[in-house]
């Protein structure tokens, strides 16, 4: 007998005929004397419903109000899924947010989870009942609605996991695990039977977009062994993402390559080097709430240096206006050049801490396919390389297939 | 400065359009200086849509689950309706019934008020805010999300001016008022300025379908003033439903004609004419959870008597086998009759009281028209009679001009 917390996503129920599929797979769980509490997302499509009603009525919806509104989607979900483990004969319950007291901060629609009361839910576990929570949503100290901001269901799931002490977090989705790279593209691609929280962060940060990265976060910081698995294809075994490096690990040297085409790259030329130049710089674009990604500053000469960065597509323009207005005027650099037409390609893996070289053969195997690197950084685990966008899907081949990705271990 | 509960019913809220004007109305009253409390229904048609969902699950939902996601409704009302708000510069929020504690029995889809924390509503209204509270809906003492049955946002509405000592609760509906009939069978039916509580309820009982007869008892039983308004025409003053009968009464002997053609009637034919012959006809029937509305026995002859009553139409089918199956048997009864085309109309007023003759005044206007009169009842302020539905229109518009009901007091 296993206590797991099982998180279904939009897609899992987003019709009548799909979480009828749901409350199945829970049943065959409870038919097996595990104990279940069951976190669920709206059905697909409704919160966008939602959100584009609240529109309607007020361009920048009040968060606060936003978040009455939104959350019903997850109530939604957790009364018909109850519904469906009734008609199957099982004790069910749901509960919203607010009832099992998600006690989260007041940052309304990006809300983070403070505290989260176990009693009434253990209790019903042990009366038989499978608990059905809504994701996503809490309340305030002063009993306001919360949302966690989206994807914020796999937070809510790993949050109960840790503070019911379930023995897995299992994340069910539309696909059947985490994979070497986007089968997609790579059709080779291969899943991976489990994968380290620090691989998966990097992983997630960086394109891939089965979890949603604060629940990993969440699920290291607490350590809850969470298991990506596939809603709609029979039990298989999924991926375990491990806390652990030794347990259950392949020994590859990298686990996975991750790659996207939402960055832009700026490149200020002819940068003054001197101490504080890359807060003057950043300094005005965070403070204008656009999230910087790669920073690369190159050692210079004669007392001068180019200075790169990137930034989500959508702040492109707007990034490039607060540096030539605000910042090229005072720090004098010579010119502000940049690009959207480029990806992003990383591989991943906590092999590389041990094996040197893996860099190097990166790059030695996009210089034998042609293909220029434009930035490059580097993590303990991950080496990043922004190259034309033309090349992203090549570039991601040839690596996955000199990793030798595609072998089974 | 008066302080004013307004509910405002699911037409009134039924697209984005109408919760602005909405907020426009509201607003005005908040520029005046007035309290308000807001109570709104789910918007027309979003009910309907939620149960259909639920019946793809289970036949039939199961009740506290049903709760759960019918509550969604009025969540996603307020919450328009406060942005809206907020659109126009007024000071709002929004509150389920669960967050201002509106505690009721744990009857699920029909449950009662038991009582109300009016402090947080009276908190904010002290710092300006337009309060919005979702109606139809509270929990019950586990924590469990209820739902008042349909209609329950005027009993929502009525219970929170009781609460908090409203001067009045404003109830907006797509009418202006209260009619002394159906405008669209006589075209001469005058608004009501004023009705006393046992009218309306006599009215509302009737077939009059303003005003749901759970929130017209509950507004009698806590002495709070209630007036029917429309939502969309300009400040017309409505109909107050008050409990005072000199209280801007109108001296008109009868106030209204209601009507319905929603029963049907069936007579046991040569009872034995003994004690307990009602209790042993009707006990069978009540114990299937039929309702039974008219019951009429005559005085008997030979010992034995006529026993009819009328049942709503969609019992009439099984109410008959029952008394075939289950009754007449025991009881002997010649024949077992009936049928579904009748129509009850029916004068109401607190005037009949101190008038005599009312009902033989009805009785004569109709025997005029060629109307037979197939049974007839009466209580203190009202005459019900059965006609042949053929000639409900007829029975209505002659007695509406006989009573003098067209004109202005």
């Amino acid at each position: 007998m296993a206590f797991y917390v099982q998180k279904y996503g939009g897609t899992s129920v987003g019709s009548a005929e799909r979480i009828k599929n749901v409350a199945r797979r829970v049943a065959r769980f409870h038919a097996d004397n595990h104990q279940i509490v069951v976190v669920v997302s709206a059905m697909s499509g409704e919160t966008n419903r939602l959100i584009a009603l609240a529109k309607e009525i007020q361009n920048n919806p009040d968060p606060r109000e936003l978040d009455v509104m939104v959350s019903t989607g997850e109530q939604v979900s957790i009364a018909l899924l109850a519904m469906a483990l009734k008609a199957l004969n099982v004790k069910a319950k749901s509960y919203t947010g607010p009832q099992v007291k998600i006690l989260t901060d007041s940052a309304h629609t990006k809300a983070r989870i403070l505290n989260i009361d176990a009693d009434k839910i253990l209790a019903d576990l042990n009366d038989g009942y499978v608990v059905i929570v809504a994701g996503f949503q809490g309340m305030d100290q002063y009993g306001s609605i919360t949302t966690l901001g989206r994807g914020g269901s796999d937070t809510t799931g790993v949050a109960l996991a840790a503070a019911l002490h379930a023995d897995e977090c299992q994340i069910y989705t539309d696909v059947d695990g985490i994979y070497t790279t986007d089968p997609r593209v790579v059709p080779e691609a291969r899943r991976l039977n489990s994968i380290t929280f620090e691989e998966m962060l990097e992983m997630a940060s960086l394109g891939s977009k089965v979890l949603q990265i604060r629940s990993v976060e969440f699920a290291g910081k607490y350590k809850v062994k969470l298991r990506v698995l596939s809603s709609f294809e029979d039990e298989g075994p999924g991926t375990l993402i491990t806390f652990e490096e030794n347990e259950n690990m392949e020994q590859a040297v990298i686990s996975g390559i991750a790659f996207n085409k939402d960055e832009a790259k700026i490149t200020v030329l002819g940068v003054p080097d001197h101490p504080g130049i890359a807060y003057q710089i950043l300094g005005p674009v965070a403070d204008a709430g656009i999230d910087v990604d790669m920073i690369i500053q190159n050692v210079g000469h004669d007392d001068l240096t180019d200075f790169s960065f990137t930034v989500h597509r959508n702040d492109f323009d707007n990034t490039i206006r607060i540096i030539k207005e605000k910042i090229q005027p005072h720090i004098g650099a010579r010119d502000v050049i940049g690009g959207d037409k480029i990806a992003k390609v990383s591989i991943v893996g906590v092999g590389m801490r041990s094996h040197a070289g893996i860099a190097s053969k990166m790059f030695r195997i996009l210089a034998e396919e042609g293909i220029n690197i434009q930035m490059i950084t580097t993590s303990e685990i991950k080496v990043s390389v922004v190259v034309d966008e033309k090349y992203m899907e090549l570039a991601v081949r040839v690596l996955h297939k000199a990793f030798d990705l595609e072998q089974a271990l």
